[in-house]
């Protein structure tokens, strides 16, 4: 189970790097901006996580992660000529990073024993954290704000998470099922052009 | 007394997070982004404080935290329409977050032996970095470095609860007269648009 | 060699907080706006990397520093005058901060037994996060990510650094080298216009 999780968590690390990494290339930064963006990126809301935990930073403990980030970030830079717009993969690999990381980040939540209600934030915050920095960073209000249904998919993908974790399924499945579901729901939502019922009347 | 300061603790949360959902509405922001900028409203400062002082992070240790999070967004979401102007009731509530969270900042600096200075410090923090952490988040540089008035007073009344917890007046007063004070003041200077004395002279 | 720790960490506090200090003046906030922005920027990169190394936070631990940014605020406000441009004195102090900051941010990796690529990053962290708080705060995109060559120095620097201290040369010059080395190098790259050799082509 270790070896899964993290190998998870470096995957995770490894696709926002490259959603930063996009997002730094699309302002024109250049290589070792792109790369400190990818950096913060993937590390942040896993960073933001094990701080208010009181654990071990992760990719502290393991160097691997900071040659996937760096691969991540050279991989950006070499491909990213190969797109017409740049948008379409950094939407993808960006919602794989986020069904990755809120699976990570409610596991250890379930992990330290915490409430139901706790392990599924800092779920969303593991997941969502690392882009609203990347976000900030560039001056941009945070996608998470924007129309489209973005950490709402975060939250709804870690609560089940948790109510698979206490099944008998076999843990593979209790993971997969819910990463799929994010990074589905993601692009149905991108697709659709959906976004949350507004609050705000018509005369607002 | 351990009661009286989590009470203060939750009403601050509870004031701050119905001033972050306020600005998010302000913003336009789903109901999904209001919730986040008011959570992060409320958590912003005192997180930054337990991390500094090492302590087990606030909202971890009483789930009250989150569901007075989620009341004051709902309350602020459904009031919105009541007023003309969002300003007012703004204002209104992120100075007595300002009086309530500042107020708990210097007695947790004071319970862990802090120097007064830091003390003091640790109590501004408090009291002004969620709404920092707010103001970043929707790109806006932070209200505390606007014209008006405003860490000052954290600061100062962080300075008068110091002096009086080494007087015999009962806690409650002890607390009760800075946090007054705080909002007060905050009022005039809004209500007289009072600020600083300038450092800049005519010609720059 | 404590205490040129120490003496080297206040004097980098101290550069640091002009340079916030002027960049807060730049954009005309008032006396208090400009000392916030002053110790932010001074403590920014170290208490990042204590908080991630579960340290003590450096500036607890010492009242001197607070003193050092109160004084360096003092002195921006006092001499902004004498300077026709802000701009040569705040690249001039934030050169210092860097090449101060960087070292003991390798230092204190290389104390806490990190692996090599980890120091490094960790020096580069301490030196350059501040600069980043900083320009968040004032809602501008960091420095760090512009045209210059930045970070690149930074992380040379805490390299050479490093490595120097594996040598048997007297622990004086194995600062003193990388710190000037940075110094020198940021004010090379200034005067000269360099950056990083871009990695978009003519027709991106």
């Amino acid at each position: 189970m270790d070896s899964i999780y993290s190998y998870i968590e470096i995957m995770g690390a490894f696709t926002f790097s490259i959603s930063g990494a996009l997002t730094a290339i699309k302002m024109r930064f250049d290589g070792f901006g792109i790369a400190i963006v990818a950096f913060v990126t993937a590390i942040g809301g896993g960073t933001i996580r094990d701080l208010i935990l009181n654990k071990q930073v992760f990719w502290m403990e393991d160097i691997s992660f900071v040659y996937a980030i760096l691969l991540g970030t050279i991989i950006a830079i070499i491909f990213r000529k190969k797109q017409k717009h740049i948008y379409r993969p950094l939407m993808l690999f960006d919602a794989i990073g986020l069904g990755l990381f809120t699976i990570i980040g409610v596991q250890i939540g379930i992990s330290q024993g915490l409430e139901m209600v706790n392990c599924v934030l800092i779920g969303t915050m593991t997941g969502t954290f690392g882009g609203v920095i990347r976000d900030i960073l560039v001056n941009q209000i945070p996608v998470i704000f924007r129309k489209e249904i973005y950490a709402t998919i975060s939250l709804v993908g870690g609560a089940i998470y948790y109510a698979l974790s206490l099944t008998e399924l076999p843990y593979l499945w209790v993971k997969l099922i819910p990463i799929l579901l994010i990074i589905s729901f993601r692009f149905i939502v991108l697709k659709l052009n959906w976004s949350l019922p507004s609050i705000y009347s018509k005369e607002e």
